[in-house]
């Protein structure tokens, strides 16, 4: 009887892997891995049996969550170290709690390694930090998108981070507007967080529409509010309520959509 | 005129620094760094310079800050590569927005590697998915402590993570009453999330209090609601509402103060 250790691979290129999840993963025979896995995750395990089991998106697919589970089990019962590769961090909108009471109940020994979630890879590539002093101390994350398709926001914190709502943000601004927030409130849109092709852009959330054709089939993270303000923004003292025209944030918004406006060094090769 | 890259260390052993972070700090000429940094990082780049800066817990410390500050730009004006190296991730409740800035003002090139938050590490230490299909969608990270050193707790997200909130637990299990989450509402805490000796027990808010004793003197992280619910829970549809008493978690606490319901696979060497 083997076991299984899940490692979240990080949301963007290999190396944003953990040094522990790049070391456990180079001891697994087998893993089983998402479709958005950075293919060069390969090379740490180059001998292990790779078992693609990815789902894209956000759907309601139980029938393929109950056939990985099934499969972890299989897998675990037959090799001595299974690794569910998952993207980003397997605590976060990554169905762990069903594979890790499926392999309780099959009395398969497990442990998880944490990694680095999208919000974080957005933030940083955004150079937008998450906590603010004084006006942005709490951060929400959450998926806009239900599992009935429909579009979801809140005003609950000072900084809200929806996962995978790229594809809907007319919808999710129209969302954003009904919970309360102003229109001019600002909105930061990272596509491809933690790739070298990372893409940013700046908004309010009444011009949170334009962001579709700029990271138009490319993953996205949307993040509303405090966190989402250029850092500049804050030596001015602005706050949500003084902005209240879209105008002075897009105005610091060049036509390509944006990058942070401090000095950039060079991405890694 | 060198560059700064912040550097996300992770929150527990140096292994959890991402592949790309330890690449980089590599690469250091000197490196800044907080107290709460495993000293076995200083092997990744054992010719920089090391300059602790480090701040413990929370306090309105704005001189050290400027400090902090100061000493970024210096270096950068005086070598090539600067790593700030921090707890967790940048982008949380570290600073960042300050720091940036002044490199900012400074004309000084800088980069932000994201890094595991300890939100992150404490959900996979206790096996507590931070989300929940169904009636765990959103989630919230905060500090509960503020600035002024009062506690402070809302109920905005079905599962809500309070950062450094270790030294006060009673405070914050009445905050979370005032702010109307069900005495019976589970909740995890893990103190030293991320190192071999993490320490993870369950309670309610009612039994919160008596998680001082156990965790005292550690870094601590608080999960409070469904992200908190041991997996077998999950199985019997058992919900907030339905935990009426805290019997049903306590009796799963071992005197020792509880670990994971499921088998375990042993820490890494």
């Amino acid at each position: 009887m083997g076991a299984v250790v899940f490692i979240g691979a990080g949301p963007g290129t290999a190396d944003l892997i953990t040094v522990r999840g790049a070391r456990r993963l180079a001891e697994a025979d087998v893993v089983l891995y998402d479709a958005l896995t950075d293919p060069a995750l390969r090379d740490l395990a180059p001998l292990a049996q790779w078992l693609h089991v990815g789902k894209r998106g956000f759907r309601d697919d139980s029938t393929g969550q109950q056939d990985i589970n099934a499969l972890l089990v299989h897998h675990a019962q037959h090799s001595k170290l299974v690794v569910r590769l998952k993207g980003g961090d397997p605590s976060m909108f990554g169905r762990l709690e069903e594979e890790l009471e499926a392999l309780a109940e099959a009395g398969i020994a497990s442990e998880v390694i944490p990694g680095v979630t999208a919000a974080l890879a957005a933030a940083a590539a955004s150079k937008r930090p998450l906590t603010r002093r004084g006006d942005g101390r709490s951060l929400s994350m959450t998926t806009a998108m239900t599992r009935t398709g429909d579009m979801h926001a809140t005003r609950t914190a000072d900084t809200e981070v929806f996962y995978m709502a790229g594809k809907q943000l007319a919808a999710l601004a129209a969302r954003l507007i009904d919970a309360g927030w102003p229109e001019g409130t600002p909105v930061s849109v990272v596509s491809r967080a933690g790739w070298p092709d990372a893409r940013h852009s700046d908004h309010t959330i009444a011009t949170l529409p334009d962001a579709s054709e700029q990271h138009a089939g490319r993953p996205a993270v949307v993040t509303v509010g405090a966190g989402a303000r250029p850092l500049n923004a804050s030596l001015t003292e602005a706050n949500l309520t003084q902005v209240s025209s879209d105008e002075p944030l897009k105005s610091r918004v060049p036509p390509d959509g944006g990058t942070s406006s401090s000095p950039s060094i060079p991405s890694e090769p």
